[in-house]
């Protein structure tokens, strides 16, 4: 287990970022080494505060002085950079903790990554930092910038030449080999980066902590994240919370979700599921923006960097061309934007003012404007003013490139555009960095890409959405009411488990004498459903130990019979509690509730229709932890089949309110006892007409032991 | 309707694209206005052939000899770039015509984009340019070039500043702008342009005889096409198929995707086909590809220039750090090629090789290599010797730009992959253009992300499969054998039609006396269906018109008396054909299989699943024209719900040759009445296990007049 955590959580991260002074330990004059070369980068990028080189070999290290010991030091620096081989490492954390130090980056690799001798050193090393609250950056790391103090601690290659363009961007990632292809791409693209930390082996501050402490500082614009996996749910729920609660922008990337697939899992449930489907879930319950690609987490970055989200998802769309307009209208259907047309008012004013263009949106202008530049502004100002389009794409592929007209497009777009300041405008262009910087410092957004710059503003409107929605808080106060125990639970016992939990189940008997067969029959009404109750026997189907449609008190009789003599015949030795008398359930909807307790974010709901939808085209939604009402009904809203359960093909509609219930009180029963329960699976559940609720037919739960307990 | 086209089809596109001689009729001195434009793209370009700029009020147009008349000019031109007003086309194109002119372009817009009235004016210079076989272009289009001659025959501002580099790429649009702006974007990418062409409103030449022409060049190397839609199939398959034929990759942006789903359609299949869906089949089954972006376009067009094909979809991966690797591996998931582990004597020798780096693929060879650059080089002969990959990607970022290393790095790429020409190497980095330059001059794809590298390699080996699979030729001499009339036609002579089609339908007789009931049912045996039989109800079930589950002969008779009351009933003044009897059908997987007769494509099958998977999930797929076996057989694996056909969740395995055969029956049963047929539908078709073929349950056949007869 790794050691605790330093209360407060995020102690220190003042110092890391924003050091007053720096001690590097191990410092040498060579910039080509490790150990040179962050030094040099402090030095070149002007660093403001002090800086102490620590080498007991030498008296000056590039022309600074150097000192013996970090106790020579003449104040104790906020961080340390430790450019030690790993042998040296313990005495220099062990120094840093005595002298307090705030924080520490330790760069060597040849820990955790290489096998158990390394992992026990790091776990040595966290737990030094942790006694001493010191910030522990690394090990296996490329360190941190910040680039308003001209602070680099970090020797990455990405920043040879230069610290960032400082800017609102904040770069989190794991592998420092890519924060540094970010960071390029950012500086490419004309974003500027204000923070960049690679938190490699993750011994003492992983990617959570450092989205965590971005979110709350005023001077982030957006978060740009990568991981390959995230390894503490809690920390991570918190800080996607505080970005959230924040509305700061995070675009992630996390790999390996085609591993995600191989990892087989015993129940149903869970090998729909999959870490990285749960990841998944939680960006969206979040709001955090997932990247499937560079290049779209560069994009969506470079938008949401800006600050301007559009209330809606209604497009206008202006080219100098027709093909281009279509062209947009597919990328927009694509990409989840509404190409809605203009209003009446607006067109007779586009006939008017350019009668060779289109008078709707798409608004293909033609060329024909070049002579009369006050109409391209016009356009705009109608599309806006009249259309209310919640943004605008502009395509105008070489023209703003031109010698001859390119200032003056651009000015004429400016004008058209200047009272709309608060929605994003972007534009499709082809033209030199100097002329797209200009249109950027005009606050266009500028693509050369139709397809990206839609992604793009879709990624504006789904952040928007989610800032202005509530994420459910967890209940802090649900504790476990019932230990699980560490048997599995037969159907019987789950259901009942469950009945108190809230989930529905058709009325039901369980009788254990033939004697009483008859009466309890009787009292529930026919027909029945009769199964075999046992903790041990978890496919009653297959071996006949459930009969259907029992019509009388006869059958019920014989049936009773049947079914233990099948299941003691199939499974000898298994105990077996009685046979269970159910209502036959009415014709419905089929769909599947699930839950599973992911070892990294806990409880995590699952719901897809039932039946092939579910296992073979995978059209499940996941959510992690307490649902209320609300995100529950967004749950069930989230599968492509989701048409079945409002009347599909003059169906009537399902009892929608009613499974959301169901999904609440499943959810609510995992947190719970999310000690103790593995996974559970309600399947189906079968929704039946609007207003007339939700059965549950079939309950399995499987049990873990307590951690606690150990 | 259009004039006939020249016979042959493809005449004269010689004297078009290498003219030896070229009358610019309309040229003016202003290079600025589209008449002098052209012209001065001429003069400008070295063209070598003879240029007669044709205006009768001048002596000479920039500096050329100018002709009052065409008839004037020395000698015939083999194309004539027409630079006039809409009023003097009829004229000049006439003289076109008399002096036996080759080809003509004409660029003046107004013409059937605008109505009525200049839909005729186009048609008539159609005509003229028919009469004389003269290789009509535009109007409304910017003209066409040749690169290598110097010939450029248009005014596109594209060229403002030069021709294309030479090369081998051929771009045909239909928009001019579009097809500016991918020549601009080809440039940019380092793609040489031979031939560039816009068909704007196509009166004589479209996209498709462009395509066509280009797939004979032994100098084209990829063609990259856009158009907004298809206005005659037989043409457009005929290019195809010359492309495919002649090995060309064809690169197709076909806009107007998302207006595909507004066209409401009467019959079931044809809502779910839609025009853009049939173009879609026809890409697949010739092997075009067809982009979503034009990123995507000029990608895949980059690869494709360079003429390697891999043999298949395995992918060695290295990199420079794990990372890339992890997302490389997701971006081979998601674009469908295959990261294979690497041998056991790979594994061996890159152990030994890099005892830091990973000895599988994807192989992170992490930094240490730049101390010792023939690690790098052995690394990627292993990965292709021992992996036997059919391609690699190397994941480099900026190091191939660092002045110190790039040099080394691209020599011991080049020389671990010089055994290897064959197999495409692309290469992800972030370089200087001339550093990439080098990169490609020496066979390397180089992209500046995975997901797009990924992409390309994919279409690589999509192409390299399609050349090597013959398309299904279509067997001109079928002809129809009966017409099939204007009137609807009853289910139960759909199913005799079909039947003798060789479609199976469940053994079943006729009735139309009540006495004849019992005799008839015995004969076939129980259980049996009854229904109605009529050519004016359409939804038999709505109305009670079916009977299932008739068990002896005393039911069978009052099914009989209650099928027709009920139908009598429901539709007084329907014409009764009697009461069809027929077995029922075993269980098997439900699907459901329709031809629509597309306006511009003919028949065209398509394949789904039965109940909500066709109409829900849209999971169904298409082909035109005549299916084989082999054809029919890949179109039922292209549906995401095949699992079911081949024994889901250890259901036993469906008889899909017999489905290969209805297909097969149903394409050419569709093809033989292509004049007569609207649209045939069979749903559902229940496909039993193996071996015991399928029953079609239900025919509907809807018809239309054979425009022969008008």
């Amino acid at each position: 287990m790794p050691p605790e955590k330093p209360v407060p959580a995020l102690a220190n991260f003042e110092k890391a970022f924003r050091p007053r002074s720096v001690a590097v330990i191990g410092a040498s004059d060579d910039a080509t080494r490790i150990s040179g070369r962050a030094l040099h980068y402090l030095i070149r990028a002007g660093y403001r505060g002090a800086i102490y080189p620590v080498n007991n070999r030498r008296e000056t290290v590039q022309g600074l002085r150097a000192y013996a010991a970090l106790a020579d030091v003449p104040q104790t620096p906020d961080i340390a950079l430790i450019a030690l081989p790993s042998r040296l490492l313990e005495g220099a954390l062990t120094e840093c903790l005595e002298q307090g130090v705030g924080a520490a980056v330790v760069y060597a690799a040849g820990f955790a990554e290489t096998g158990s001798d390394g992992g026990a050193l790091q776990d040595r090393l966290a737990a030094i930092a942790a006694a001493g609250d010191i910030r522990l950056f690394g090990p296996n790391c490329l360190g941190l910038l910040h680039t308003d103090s001209g602070f680099a601690g970090t020797f990455s290659s990405a920043f040879d030449t230069a610290l960032p363009t400082p800017g609102g961007a904040a770069i989190v990632s794991q592998s420092g080999a890519y924060g540094g292809h970010l960071a390029y791409l950012c500086e490419k693209r004309g974003i500027g980066v204000g923070y960049w930390v690679s938190t490699g082996n993750e011994a003492g501050t992983d990617v959570a902590d450092c989205i965590h402490w971005l979110a709350l500082q005023d001077d982030v614009s957006v978060i740009l994240a990568y991981a390959e996996g995230v390894r503490d749910g809690e920390t991570f729920r918190a800080a996607l919370q505080a970005a959230h609660d924040h509305r700061k922008p995070v675009v992630f990337m996390k790999v390996g979700q085609s591993a995600a697939g191989a990892t087989a899992a015993q129940s149903h449930t869970a090998s729909l599921a999959g870490t990285d489907a749960v990841f998944d879930a939680l960006c969206r319950q979040y709001g955090v923006y997932r990247a499937q690609t560079t290049q779209e987490q560069v994009d969506v970055a470079y938008a949401a960097d800006r600050g301007r989200f559009p209330t809606g998802r209604s497009l206008g769309i202006i080219t100098v061309s027709g093909g281009f307009g279509v062209q947009l209208c597919d990328a927009a259907e694509r990409g989840g934007l509404d190409v809605t047309p203009l209003a009446e008012s607006g067109r007779a004013k586009l006939r008017e003012l350019n009668p060779m263009g289109s008078d709707n949106n798409p608004c293909d202008t033609t060329a024909g404007w070049l002579n009369d530049m006050s109409l391209i502004t016009k356009t705009f100002d109608v599309m806006y003013s009249d259309g209310g389009y919640d943004s605008i794409i502009g395509s105008f592929t070489m023209l703003p490139d031109s010698p001859t007209y390119g200032e003056e497009i651009r000015k004429a777009i400016g004008a058209g555009t200047s009272e709309f300041l608060d929605r994003p405008t972007a534009l499709c262009m082809e033209a030199r960095t100097e002329v797209v910087r200009a249109y950027e410092r005009d606050g266009f957004l500028v693509f050369d890409d139709s397809e990206r710059a839609v992604t793009a503003l879709s990624a504006l409107a789904y952040f928007a959405v989610h800032f202005d929605t509530p994420v459910v808080r967890r209940d802090r106060k649900r504790t476990t009411r019932a230990p699980l125990g560490s048997d599995p639970l037969s159907e019987h016992a789950a259901q009942q488990l469950l009945t108190e939990a809230g989930i529905p189940f058709p009325a039901s008997t369980l009788v254990t004498h033939p004697d009483d067969v008859a009466k309890a029959a009787a009292d529930l009404g026919f027909p029945l459903v009769m199964k075999i109750v046992s903790p041990d026997i978890a496919h009653k189907t297959e071996i006949g130990g459930v009969v259907l449609a029992v019509e009388d008190e006869a059958q019920a009789t014989a049936a009773y019979a049947t079914v233990l003599e099948r299941s003691t015949a199939a499974a000898p030795s298994a105990r077996i509690e009685g046979v269970l008398l159910g209502v036959m359930c009415p014709k419905g909807v089929e769909t599947i509730v699930g839950v599973t307790n992911d070892p990294v974010f806990g409880p995590t709901v699952m719901f897809g229709l039932g039946g092939v939808q579910a296992e073979l085209f995978r059209d499940v939604a996941f959510r992690v932890g307490e649902l209320d009402r609300d995100e529950a009904l967004k749950l069930i809203r989230e599968i492509r089949g989701y048409p079945l359960l409002t009347g599909f093909r003059g169906a009537s509609a399902a009892d929608i309110h009613g499974l959301a219930d169901v999904l609440v009180a499943a959810s609510r029963f995992a947190v719970t006892h999310a000690n103790g329960l593995d996974s559970l699976e309600l399947n189906p559940v079968v929704v039946l007409g609007e207003g007339h609720g939700v059965l549950a037919l079939d309950a399995l739960i499987t049990v873990r032991p307590d951690p606690r307990e150990h």
